[in-house]
């Protein structure tokens, strides 16, 4: 399958090249994130220090900016580290956990969205709620509301901001407004495993690193993650074991597995 | 065995209703709490951010204060968290980490534990250094002093501040200042394990946010958490499988498993 | 093995006297660095407010100081703490995680070093850094840079601060500027683990509490940790397994395997 190939190649990319991926993210998702770009291949940096994040960008090859566990300084480097970012031309993924969730974690996804990082991932209710067509609080951080509304609110945010959106959930669908990919795996047990959607967010910027097309890479890091988590749910006993095989099955991941499970759809 | 099917219950109601627990907790067990959380089918929710820390109380079924690194601008979101709360007739556990070890930690834990939380959980150190009964400072977090002299502080916390007070240790008891329960169960490798009680309080406000008996809901979560660390300490090869053996057997636990495990004694 | 023997005795120290560590750690490694603390017996406690910084020190056997997610509040808080161990005349042990790869870091670096921890270790980039004699930046936080002239860096840090410099990487290199020590245990798949050297020197802190001599300590320390990855690393199927193996193995080990496996050679 053609883009089982492309999504290897992306892989091999950065298991070659070892991208150094600047994050500034929640503390749950840092052990993750650092743990799963590791398992590829790409070399974590976690700074969070106004003193030294525009210095981090510089060495950086791609910036995840995660709002999971978000207060005023720590939005203040995200800041700093996304104008950076877009000044050195180095790409920047933003997970906007939890938007819609508060006011407040609402209004920093779209001050930082505004700033025009070159990918947003989030569940449906998220990328609604950043689009304002969400009148009703989203319940916490873990929930999706995969309607086809979400898909419109990415299109229409994607062309805005000229940026790729992800709307993850149990069909993924990622656009930069003007064509559409979507993944059809994972699995259920994956949503049991917390930081897993943060920990994705640092894959995609991986991925984003070492590719001319980040639309494209965005969906790799996706299928990559989703048929190596589904794969894993076959035999883990529950959520801890799910999340220890996830890792080494990043690790291992060959072309054969890929082309065997991918399930990705370029719809036009 | 009559308390294990009511455990089991509560359980399943958490199961079914997901409910969704607020954490202000400290860094090192951010990641557990929330792994266990998902386990058994609550919904994790982490926000410290004075900015949204009380919109997050008005989403949630209950609140988790620990104070296990402490800092003045997280105390300052807890005091508001459990002010939030109590306005709200939310219930919130406080976990008092490394109480009597410091005499900030001492302070901080007084403090909040006179904004009234539903439930205080600490070993016997803790508890006694909160009622001041604890003349030489404890050696850190991880120490238990199980003597009989931590009951009746338990008992004295629980009748001044009108809230249920359980004590961990080799046998877990539980107050409310009137009645007693003891639980037999857990496994000494799972002090090997870091932020295991911290992530029991997590467990206890998923309980009691289902239950309208907070006094059993936190017998029973403590039950349900030491059944699971006991089997699976049978098997594990030490502290790492251990920690990833509870969060499966979590996911898994059935009736009939707790039904033959569970040593839970309601004593009057 | 003589060494292997002395590297025992100082582990079972560890478990015998279960030192209290007082870990000022970054985010990223707070989890590992208590995990493999519990796992060799030894007691972690995590605290970096200034409002008790000095009390923990006061409780402790030995402090870790790592700025791998460095920031001034954090910052004050190391300072304050080593100079309240060295009053006590309480080891500390310096991770410079970063140095070199911003300013900030090296400043930060620098400026503890001057406070003359008991101990120093970092990689080879690292500590070039801080020696001056590294004219590029490091990229990021994983690489390594194992040359000689690290291991000169390293003997001239050793003399004019008076401490240990223990220079971590394939083969690892410790030095009190006088006698040197090598260590050739490890697996390159430990590098792929997050914060495994950051909880090295929690590793070491604890064997330094236990030990009259910090030279051999460190070094038993790192071939410790060395033998248990790499017989861990047989077993593993990638990095996530392998870490839960580690924890695992380092609560299990016992001196016929670390006789059979320790490859440490004092050299002068």
């Amino acid at each position: 399958m053609q883009q089982a190939r492309l999504a290897y190649e992306t892989l091999e990319a950065v298991r070659t090249r070892a991208p150094l991926v600047h994050n500034i993210t929640n503390y749950v998702a840092m052990d993750l994130s650092a743990n799963l770009l590791l398992a590829v291949g790409a070399s974590p940096m976690m700074a969070h220090a106004i003193e030294e994040v525009e210095d981090v960008v510089d060495l950086a090859s791609a910036v995840v900016l995660n709002i999971g566990t978000p207060a005023p300084g720590t939005v203040d480097a995200m800041r700093a580290s996304l104008i950076r970012a877009k000044a050195r031309g180095i790409p920047a993924v933003l997970d906007p956990v939890g938007a819609g969730a508060t006011p407040y974690r609402t209004a920093v996804a779209r001050e930082l969205l505004a700033l025009r990082p070159a990918v947003l991932r989030g569940n449906a209710s998220e990328i609604l709620a950043i689009a304002g067509l969400s009148s009703t609080p989203t319940r916490g951080v873990e929930t999706s509301d995969d309607s086809a509304v979400a898909i419109d609110a990415a299109c229409t945010l994607a062309r805005e901001f000229g940026c790729v959106v992800a709307v993850t959930g149990v069909t993924d669908r990622i656009t930069d407004g003007e064509q559409f990919i979507e993944v059809d795996n994972g699995d259920l047990l994956m949503t049991r495993v917390t930081a897993l959607g943060c920990s994705l967010s640092a894959l995609i910027a991986a991925f984003v690193a070492v590719s001319d097309d980040p639309l494209l890479a965005t969906a790799h890091a996706i299928g990559v993650l989703g048929v190596v988590g589904e794969l894993a749910a076959e035999t883990a006993d529950g959520p801890g074991s799910l999340r220890t095989a996830i890792i080494d099955g990043l690790y291992e991941l060959d072309l054969v597995t890929l082309e065997r499970h991918l399930r990705l759809r370029v719809l036009n």
